[in-house]
Order: C-alpha cells, then structure tokens, then sequence
C-alpha cells in the first residue's frame, strides 16, 4: 500500500515540504537500523519539530489508514524501527531541544530527539548524573531510549532508563496528546501509563517529551581490569564481588574472541593468552570506593587473575574502559555481517551460559565472540558471519534458537535491552506464554484500535 | 445483589467450608480497612491458601457475574480494599509463605500474604536490606502494597515498592495464571506488564506471588532531629541538603500540632515551642554517613535551627526516628475520626504546600496537623474531625478540595503513595485529563471485560 499523493500533500502541509523525503536515494538512509541483515523501504520519511505535528499526522493515518513507525537515530538492534514497506517513517530527530533542567528538583525535560550523550553531558555540566549509558549514546535519541527502555553498562548499580524517567508526553495512537507523570518523587494517581510506554517499542504512541530524573555525581571512581586463563575464574570472582555486599557500577566481560579483536582494533594492550576479562568499576564516596576496589581487587587474585590492572588515573581509566566500549566495533570488523545478541540470565546462571554459548557456536561451526554485562546477566553472544551466505545464515539462525531455549530454561529473558522488535517476535511467545500473549495483544488493541502504529513488530 | 447459594456452596468447594465466612458479626471485620469514614458489608469473605483456588475463585466471578474485592490486612488508606455491597471479598492473608531468598541474585519470592515486616526482617537476618517501610509495615501484606505501590519513609533514596518488585504471579480477571518477570536485572521483552500490575489497586488482577530485589544492607545509619520556630528554615534546610549533592535515606517533616500530639502520646522530650521538626537520616558507607551527617548538621543550624539532636546510639535513633513513626496514632488519639491525606508536590514547592494548608485550615476552622516526607514532597495533612458532625465534615471535603486543586497546580498529584480507590475517585478526571482517563478505562476494559475485579473503584 502506497501512501499516495494525497496523503503526502496534507505530510507536507503539517511538518512542512521541506520535512518530507520520497525520493529513492533520500529514503535509503531511513531503509535499515542498527540490526543486521533487515532492510524495508518506506514511502516516505517526515521529520517533525512539535508535539502537534505529530498529533496532526497520527490523526490523518487514522483517517487515511496508513501506518507510522516512529525513529530516532536508527541504532536500535533489533529491528523496532524498521519501516512497514511503503507506509511512513515520522523522524523525530529534528526535536532536539532541552527544555529546562531544574536543580531544586533534580530533573530535566528534554524533547524526544536529544541524544543521550547531550543529557549526559548537560547533567554533567550541572554537577549531576545520568547514570544510562547505552552503548549508542553518542548518537541515540532518548526518545528511542525510553521506547526500548535502553540498558547499558550502568544497569547493575543504577538501573537503566524507565529508572530515570519522572513522565512522559505521548501523543497517542489516535492523536489526542497525554501527559503521563510529574516532577513527583511519588505518585500512584492510577495505573502508571509512564511504566507501560517505557518500553513499549513505538506501539502504543509516539513519546514527544521526556521528564528524566537525575542524581548527584558520584564523587570518586575506580576502574580496573582483571584478565583470567579460565572464564569460571572470572565468573566466580562476579559471585564473591557480589557475595560480599558489593554492587559496583561497572561489571563487564569480554571472552577470548572478543579480547583479541578488541586488542587489534584499540590497542588497548590487553594479554591475548586469557579466556576472560572483567572491566570493573566502583564509584560513590571516595572512602567506599577505595575500600572496595581494594576488596575486588583481592577477590579477582583470589580467584586466580592473571593480571589486575588498577587505573591510575582518569586517562588509564578511559583507556581501559575502552576495551569494553569498543567491543562491538571490534568485533563488527572482522565480518561482513555482525549478528549481537542479548539472552540474558539470572547472574547466578551466567557462567552456565556463557560455556552454552560457546559450544553452540562450536557445534554449528560458527565465529562468535561473547561479551557483555556480567554483573547484571545480560550477556551480548555476536556471531561473525556473513548474510550473503545463505546456509551459513540458517546455522546462525539454528544456534540462536538453541541460545534463547537455554536463556529461558535458566529462568533468563530473550531480550535484556534490545527490544523484540521483528528480530524477536518469532520467539516471544514461547517465552511469555499464551496468557501473557494474550493481555500484550489486548492492551495494544485498547490503544490502537487500527493498527496504525509499528504494525508488525513486537507481537502483531 | 447477593451472592447467592449456589455461588457460596462452590465457594466453600473451592476453599474449604472453614475459609468462607457468611455471617454478620464475621463479616464485620472486613466491611472497612484504613480509611476513615468508609464501610461496606460484603456478602461473603473467601480465605485463599494457593493460586489454584484464585484462579478458581475468579472463572467462578465470571460465570455467576459476582464482583470480587481483593484484600490482605486492610490497611490501606483510600479505601480500595472496601468491598462492593453484598460482594465477595476475596482475603490473601492466609497465602503467608517466603517460599526462597536467593543469595546470588539477591533476590526474595514470597506469596502475597505475608506482611511487610516478615520480609523485612527476613532479608535482615540474610544481612540484606528490603528498603519499602509503609507506615502500616508491621500488619501490611506485600500483596496491598504491590497493588497500591506503596511508599514509606525511605522514598526519596531508595524508592518505592515498584522499584524492589522484580516478578509478579498473577491471576487475570478470567482465571488464567499469568508471570510477569523474572530474576533478570535487564529484561524488556514485551510490555512491562509488571509496573502495568504494580499500583492497579486490584483492578487487574490478583497477585498471588512477589518476586522482590533485596540490596546490601548499608553499613552505617546517623539520626538526627532539628527544630525550627519558623517552618520555612525547615524547608530551606531541605533545599540546601539536595542542594549539596546529599540524598539522606529519611527526611521527614512533623508540624507544631503533630509535634504536641506525639509528644504527648510517646514522651519523647520534643520541644513544644516549634514550628516545625525535621528528622533526618543518612546510611551507608561508615566515612560517606560521618560526612554527609556533619554537613546536615551544619546546614540544619545555618538556617536557625533552634535545635539539633544527634542521636548517640542506635536506642536513641530509634527514639527519634518514633517521633515520625508515631505520627499518625498520635493525632488519631485526639479527634474520633482522623483523616490522613497524602497531598503531593514537587519538592520545591513544600513550603508553599505547607502554608496553603495551614490557611486552608485556618478558613473552614479545622484542626489540621501536617507531617510527611520532606524530602519527597510527599505531605500527610490530617484532619481531626468527627465523622458524625455532617457540617463539619463537609468542611474538611471543601479543604481537601482546595488543598488537591493547589497540588495540581503546583504540578503535583493527588496521591503520592496512598492511591485512588474510592477516596479519590472524584478527583482523579481533573488530575488525569481526559486523554488519560480515556486510556486508563480502555486497558481496564480490555483486561476485565465482565466488569469482575474491584468494580466502582479508581475511575470505574
């Protein structure tokens, strides 16, 4: 179904002709996410710049029967921003304003497009914190952060976004505009629509505005890294961190594949001869931080590391830190087509997973490299592969479906941070269960009656 | 309408003959919870002992078209646990098992009947920590406080009771058997069904099981209590603690009528010649309280101060700390009906908060004491009245009309941690906004379409 002249006559008229892309070469851009291997053509792209542009478009697709997928950057993962083929891609990108920061009440509101690394920065420059930190920030919106509810390497101390968000202005799937949440540390004036759009995937409304909560700044930091000739080492030292009431901010693996593409990529100088690697991090009061660090640091010995290397300084700190946040890249080098996945177990379970993982990978002849958020479960297996090899793919596809069985066999999740999108509708059901599926379906059907927003993805 | 014979004999198929109470004296006891002023006979009231009699309980609503108010000790405080007039009352209490604590992934399941402070305690004795502490914590279920999202004195640090659920068990309006959840610290497959449940005031569901998120326990606590002649040194001391980057786990407000109520009732040596009393804690590393406690010190008598006690030892913390506790049975002992209010406001705007309701007071000549937590805006105004005086009562509906119309426009809320129920039911549509209203009756109808679960409540 094309969108037709009509429809993109009274597109131009609301955001400006200026605003709507329909050219070929114009929309490619807007064909494809951050996921590997998925591609739709859209009709057209509009990029909005108010709240009532948006409602005045959502409006005209329940009139004119045409569906809407919402976009911020495009780094999503798992496909959630793909276009529906031919209908309309509503960019919010163009919203990029921060609207106020209010430090009697700790909070910010900011429009939908600012980027997550602008927040950070602007907290920053407040002498406070936003603790998520996707691994997209430098360019994802927050928008698409509260959409996907984003993780990132903070999740285990500080929670990821739905942690952070104070309200919500939506407009909903109908066009009516609906404020959701307040400058309240408390509030439970019926249900909370915030939680329920948190995470929602562009379902149930397009989030226009976003009221985010913020902290003070932790006022010390610590980071080391600890490498390991066996992952059980490194899984272990995780338990005894744990296991002696620490929660530290940063708790981060990478696997043998991992390390040495990160090594030749960053040159971090990390030792290619390990099986694992922890990156750790503790931050807060400066007499906590050294008590700790100090204590992780005797744990990871204790367990056996080859090597604990403290930083020195805020310079060894970036630099190592690195290791981690360049693993996707790392590893997105060596392939033509990087697949990065997110099972996610209970922590107690991860050192089980990630030894399923790796013999997943062996018994389907696979390259995967295995990294991720060690202390909070969520595991980020990447296979190196190709997608213009079609039988190599279906392997992919077979491991993967091994993986996600295990994830759910060990209590875990099929998603702990990417999202369903249309990557995972496949295997939702069998994880949530026909009751669950159900109540998704219904509530999803109460909003958006025709269907009009992100048809296809999640459970459509 | 009355349940019926045929509905009572299944009933005490399902649970038993011993777990369904009929007659008037027994029903009684259930006929009211928390809330001043409201009271309702129920026509039955059904003990559960497993999810299986739920389910059963609920297809049984469905079939014979019965309503069916979900409750565990009552001790809410906007009537959402008052039964529909001749309905059943479905109890929860007799569900009182910790069926696991989880070391490793610091995690706690229980069923919804057992009482906040079993769970509390139990973490305790695992040298855990279960931050949520509702006023009512020593009878309260954790089934009511999931369903109301309860708050509590530790709010502004750590959160509410949404912020420890981590999975919910939960029977669905039709009788389907329904988890929301896992141990996982990042999942976001799906909608979050959970934070949807979490605050439904038995709307959407019965829970039957909490999963809970247990952290360290912190290392070191300092109590302190400062007086002021004037409430606005009060709340400029609040400012300037936020101010300097400082989150105390506890800071609470007493005014000068509740300070003379508690210390007539507990005795604990307040000076009665203040305006205001704050009493404030901080926890955590031993160095970071020590700080953090000097600094509130400090502040406390920049901004006058009449008075700063420190509390020496743990017995004279938990002497300060009943000044707080005590609030509420203080002021209940001195009018034969007292209402408590949970008015809410952005924590910049308390100290206007405050003096609207003491001229509030002033106007309709009602005696009103003021307490709550300082640091999260969230303010208990209570009213001593007499419930068999009609012309005063009305009075006290006129205040509490203008005290919530002043919170909205303060860009407040109408509950910070109370909820809706029946108490606030008329004042929700001009808090929510049509738009809202719309949405929250839709995803309710979707759920329950027979109309089964706490009918007449919220927005109902």
């Amino acid at each position: 179904m094309s969108l037709g002249n009509d429809t993109l006559a009274k597109l131009r008229e609301i955001v400006g002709a200026d605003n709507v892309l329909t050219s070929k070469e114009d929309l490619i851009p807007y064909s494809f996410d951050g996921t590997a291997a998925l591609q739709q053509m859209p009709g057209a792209v509009a990029f909005a710049r108010s709240t009532e542009q948006i409602a005045a478009v959502l409006k005209l697709a329940n009139q004119n029967k045409f569906p809407v997928v919402t976009r911020g950057s495009g780094t999503g993962l798992s496909g959630g921003s793909l276009p529906v083929s031919e209908g309309l891609v509503l960019c919010l990108v163009k919203m990029d304003k921060i609207l106020e920061l209010d430090r009697a009440n700790l909070t910010m509101l900011v429009e939908a497009g600012v980027t997550t690394l602008t927040i950070s920065d602007a907290a920053t420059a407040a002498g406070l914190f936003y603790p998520p930190d996707p691994g997209s920030m430098k360019i994802s919106t927050i928008g698409g952060n509260v959409a996907e509810n984003s993780g990132g390497l903070r999740g285990l101390k500080y929670g990821i976004t739905r942690n952070y968000v104070m309200g919500l202005e939506v407009v909903l799937p109908d066009g009516e505009v609906c404020w959701m949440g307040n400058k309240c540390v408390k509030d439970v004036a019926g249900y909370s629509l915030r939680d329920l759009f948190i995470g929602s995937e562009g379902t149930l409304g397009v989030i226009t505005k976003v009221l985010l909560r913020l902290i003070p700044k932790p006022q010390a930091k610590k980071t080391m890294v600890a490498t390991y000739a066996a992952m059980d080492q490194a899984a272990q030292t995780v338990s005894d961190i744990i296991a002696a009431q620490i929660i530290p901010c940063t708790l981060e693996f990478l696997d043998r594949t991992t390390i040495r593409c990160v090594e030749d990529f960053a040159k971090v100088g990390l030792p290619l001869d390990c099986e694992a690697l922890l990156l750790m991090e503790t931050d807060g009061h400066p007499a906590a931080v050294a008590e700790e660090a100090a204590k992780m640091e005797e744990l990871a010995r204790k367990n056996g590391a080859k090597e604990v290397r403290v930083a020195q300084d805020e310079a060894e700190a970036t630099k190592l830190a690195t290791a981690r946040r360049s693993a996707f890249s790392a590893l997105a080098r060596v392939a033509p087509t990087t697949i990065l996945e997110d099972a996610t177990v209970p922590r107690s379970e991860l050192a089980r997973m990630i030894r399923f993982v790796d013999t997943v990978g062996k018994k389907y002849n696979l390259k995967v490299g295995t990294f991720g958020h060690m202390g909070d479960g969520n595991l980020h297996p990447t296979f190196l592969t190709d997608e213009r090899n079609k039988e190599e793919m279906h392997r992919v596809e077979e491991a993967f479906k091994e993986i996600f069985d295990e994830a759910i066999r060990l209590g875990g999740t099929i998603t702990g941070e990417h999202g369903i999108g249309l990557a995972k509708k496949g295997i939702l059901p069998k994880f949530a269960g026909d009751a669950q599926m159900r109540v998704l379906r219904e509530l999803r059907r109460a909003l958006d009656p025709n269907g009009i927003l992100n048809p296809g993805k999640m459970f459509d």
